[in-house]
């Protein structure tokens, strides 16, 4: 099943289920304002039952799968080759940092380049959704807490992210984090380690790999995370960018207003946005 | 003015304003479900003309001051005697990252020393609390953009704050980070480089500091972290701690459960929480 997260054309926004023909308002039928509260209330099953669609899918404004995450939690360096090329060391347990909700944008809008740089950068991540909350998950328990999965492109700020020691300057300027294009239910993704990942700018093929690469699995990481804090529905893991990074490239490849980029994960789809300046 | 978050003796959340002889219930009296939307309504001047009480101070359970912040922006490294004890050096940005709401208590509740760690320690901190929200805000207007101050103890699990580069793990535990009294409304605190603050833990004084020594001043974090995203009112802005952790001391001081923790800061108060182990 795969769920969005939409404009309607009055400009409100609502969740939905994507079924042949195009997309069914679960705000509308289901009274759920997101797929946030329809994980929490345990209503996936209700999404489930339905097939008929209220709107088309082409043309439908995307929104950030999640809009209102009560935390989106980052890993950094969480691939070999990423850590390879940055210079850094592997560490025994993932570097952890935040983005806000306010650097979201959903699929087909734009990501912001800001005023203050030009070293504006993508990573394609794996995007994991909590659906059921919990403290102390054993990693063997923790794939049956995952609501679903989805792309992320986790824009990059790479002068800001490198003023200090700390990332997170650099990681949630506005409108630089993409996520979509929907959340494909865990039930179509018995296992988040068996994906291939691909970053494409303007049609380019800029990083490639296997979630099997990662340094700490989605398993792993729920149990780090929640033994940190409790794990809420709809909260938002981001789990780490392959190598190939804009930064690390000779010449640099940094995005620019007009390109296009592209992040696809298999078995969940293909999230595109263009670049554009700040306003 | 003072303005609180708390709970009603049957347990719901509400907020209100210090009155004399007590507390008047500002969420019953104006329909408001929190300090954090009572600015956003821009109706602090209703809650300024309630001179009545609701309910008496004293036995009120007390919530964190911000309950519910779009974000919490936490400042490392922002005090030379700190960054001194802590081997590093003075950058010339200031190094930010969050925490999550969910790490919260409120004044009287206690600081929850985790399971997994025994390397508890107490941050006493100047929380900024936005009233009115902006991007690209100028220093010389940030000011403005305050609605008021509160103290901060931003507790840190110094292990897990090491596990990498990146702070956050370590700063977010649940129950770790407190925040209170009240949020005091600026037009008392013209000055927030004109404050001191102190941190006692069992009544012994462990840090003391005057605001004008933070590296990156208040109006000056405004305008950094307003250029990545824009500020919501009840966004907070934990400022950064003086020296004297417990960490940096020889021998260390840790946090244990039965210790009471104190920060009081000129003008505002004194927040005081006891410290429990993780049930």
């Amino acid at each position: 099943m795969r769920l969005v997260s939409f404009f309607r054309p009055d400009g409100t926004p609502a969740c939905g289920v994507v079924v042949p023909g195009g997309v069914a308002d679960l705000t509308a039928r289901l009274g759920i304002p997101s797929i946030r509260a329809l994980m929490a209330a345990g209503r996936l099953a209700e999404a489930r039952a339905i097939t008929t669609p209220d709107l088309p899918l082409e043309g439908l404004r995307l929104a950030p799968v999640i809009p209102d995450p009560d935390k989106i939690i980052c890993v950094g360096l969480n691939y070999r080759d990423h850590v390879a090329e940055t210079g850094r060391t592997v560490t025994e347990k993932p570097a952890l940092f935040a983005r806000f909700a306010g650097s979201q944008v959903g699929h087909g809008q734009a990501m912001i380049r800001p005023r203050v740089s030009e070293r504006f950068d993508y990573e394609g991540e794996l995007a994991v959704i909590i659906g059921t909350g919990g403290r102390h998950i054993a990693a063997a328990d923790a794939l049956r807490h995952v609501g679903g999965y989805a792309c992320y492109n986790e824009g990059s700020v790479r002068d800001w992210q490198l003023h200090t020691s700390q990332f997170l300057a650099g990681k949630t300027f506005a409108g630089t984090g993409a996520f979509g294009p929907w959340m494909v239910t865990s039930d179509e993704i018995p296992d988040p380690a068996a994906l291939t990942l691909e970053t494409r700018v303007n049609g380019q093929v800029v990083q490639h790999t296997t979630t099997d690469l990662m340094i700490t699995p989605v398993p792993q990481l729920i149990e780090y995370i929640s033994t940190v804090l409790p794990l809420l529905p709809g909260d938002v893991i981001v789990s780490g960018t392959p190598g190939g990074v804009g930064a690390k490239r000779n010449p640099p490849l940094w995005l620019k207003p007009g390109d296009v980029t592209e992040v696809e994960i298999s078995g969940i789809g293909v999230l595109r946005n263009p670049v554009e300046a700040e306003a």
